[in-house]
């Protein structure tokens, strides 16, 4: 294992310790919700969004403990959003990283309580996390709030749900995938720069432009992943995207030129990173990484 | 109309105004989810939870100008709770306020939605509204974030639904009607008194006491009219809590101790308000008519 495995493998050991810690109940009477809300938090998942939460903190020098809520807060708005896709209303998917799905574990009715209790718990979590100043605080609430709302990956996601069997051109894809996942993969950059308590607007906009490229190429990784992919390896049904009709990078492009393209992305993601000196090398290295893995 | 109904159609259109302003978007791909959002927020209703806020800051002579986005973020909340709730996984309803439930009138998707972008959208207002101090939002979205998550309204709808054709005890019912709908309604009376940035803690403490009796009151009365009152003027189907073997005052202690729990809620919710003055004359109106409404 590599230097970079391991800091990932690390990351994922903090994350999925800190999830643990937190999401915890003493009233038996919700037991079976939180337990919907733990399975969905703490079942696995690469953990993309909190890693570049720390890895953007660290661009900074602050230390991995004084970034923890952060980057559980943008976990907590990923894994409600995975909870309230894989719906039956939805994208009605029966597994998620190779587990039942969780309206599939329990039931339906729990998993959409589920998803609304972990978006609420993001801002509580955020809200409370008195080691940072109140406007810090704010401004993460407003940044991941807008993330995850409406003009964001609710929105990308409502985009995606109408645009299945239509044809959308290069612009309309990036577009919805900015929304759908790249807004929150945004966020987890601003997130852990405004952890830091340090980073100047420019630095913040550098870092904006870093994570728009990355979360695009994020995108265009899993479009391509799905077509060449197994189901065994990607943890869903291979060629499901497909299949459904929605429009990818590799069907709008062709798989070569598909490539291309997140190449370069991950290429303008290093080159936004110029400002900064060597603490900025775990974003360096989780830009290759986004466009390299084949999972 | 006496002065008391025309506050409240002073404040409910002051309030639909507020959100049919500011829920608005220029970008025609979401215009299907706004349309769904703008249906299920404008859609009427008695409003109770904005009027609180209000009220609860008139208890220290603020604008009601300042206080509209804590007004509005409680009843996005709110609609987003209802737009859940009805939704076939949950309560199944078609009719709301006798109109055609969110997933009828659109789909079940677009309703899913919905209700995630009002959630995010609360706290996004909340946190922009920059007239306020960033502690006093801070605080707002501490105390919103909370009374709607799974320690709150998303886990007494939890409850609720593991509730259904058992039996509670008294007790039981009380905290499962303070998570569901009590955690809302105190929240509404401390964003109207955070809004004005000059309530105290002791202050704060008597109006959630006001809050928490008047939150059960307005459940227990909910109960009486699913038995009393008709479907023409309540807007759903007569009787049909009971009819689902769902738990309710009335069926716990009979119609008469129903009615005098709600009159006992009424007469503690004003006896806290006893170290204000004529100010607080809104809320104690308002705690009379949530108990003597007949819709």
């Amino acid at each position: 294992m590599n230097g970079f495995e391991q800091y990932l493998g690390s990351c994922q050991r903090r994350i999925d310790s800190y999830l643990d810690q937190q999401l915890n109940n003493s009233l038996s009477q919700l037991n079976r919700l939180y337990d919907a809300m733990r399975y969905s938090v703490t079942g696995g998942g690469k953990r993309i969004r909190p890693v570049l939460t720390y890895a953007s903190c660290e661009v900074f020098g602050t230390a991995e403990s004084a970034v923890d809520v952060a980057a559980a807060a943008v976990e907590l708005i990923h894994a409600y959003s995975l909870i309230h896709d894989d719906l039956p209303a939805m994208d009605d998917d029966d597994l998620r990283r190779g587990q039942p799905t969780c309206h599939r574990a329990f039931d339906e009715a729990t998993a959409i309580l589920a998803g609304d209790g972990l978006q609420a718990l993001a801002f509580e979590w955020i809200s409370q996390a008195d080691h940072w100043q109140p406007a810090t605080r704010l401004r993460m609430t407003a940044v991941l709030a807008r993330a995850a709302g409406p003009q964001g990956m609710v929105g990308g996601q409502a985009i995606d749900l109408g645009a299945v069997g239509r044809q959308l051109d290069q612009n309309q894809l990036e577009d919805m995938h900015q929304r759908k996942t790249g807004a929150l993969i945004r966020a987890s950059v601003q997130l852990g720069a405004l952890a830091s308590e340090q980073a100047d607007e420019q630095q913040l906009a550098a870092l904006d432009t870093y994570a728009r490229c990355v979360g695009l190429a994020f995108q265009v990784q899993d479009d391509i992943l799905d077509v060449e992919g197994s189901t065994e390896v990607i943890g869903k049904n291979h060629g499901a995207d497909a299949a459904r009709g929605k429009p990818t990078f590799p069907a709008l492009l062709g798989l070569e030129q598909a490539h291309r393209l997140a190449r370069s992305l991950q290429d303008q993601a290093i080159a936004a990173l110029a400002g900064f000196d060597q603490r900025a090398d775990r974003l360096r290295q989780l830009a290759r990484y986004i466009v390299e893995r084949q999972f």
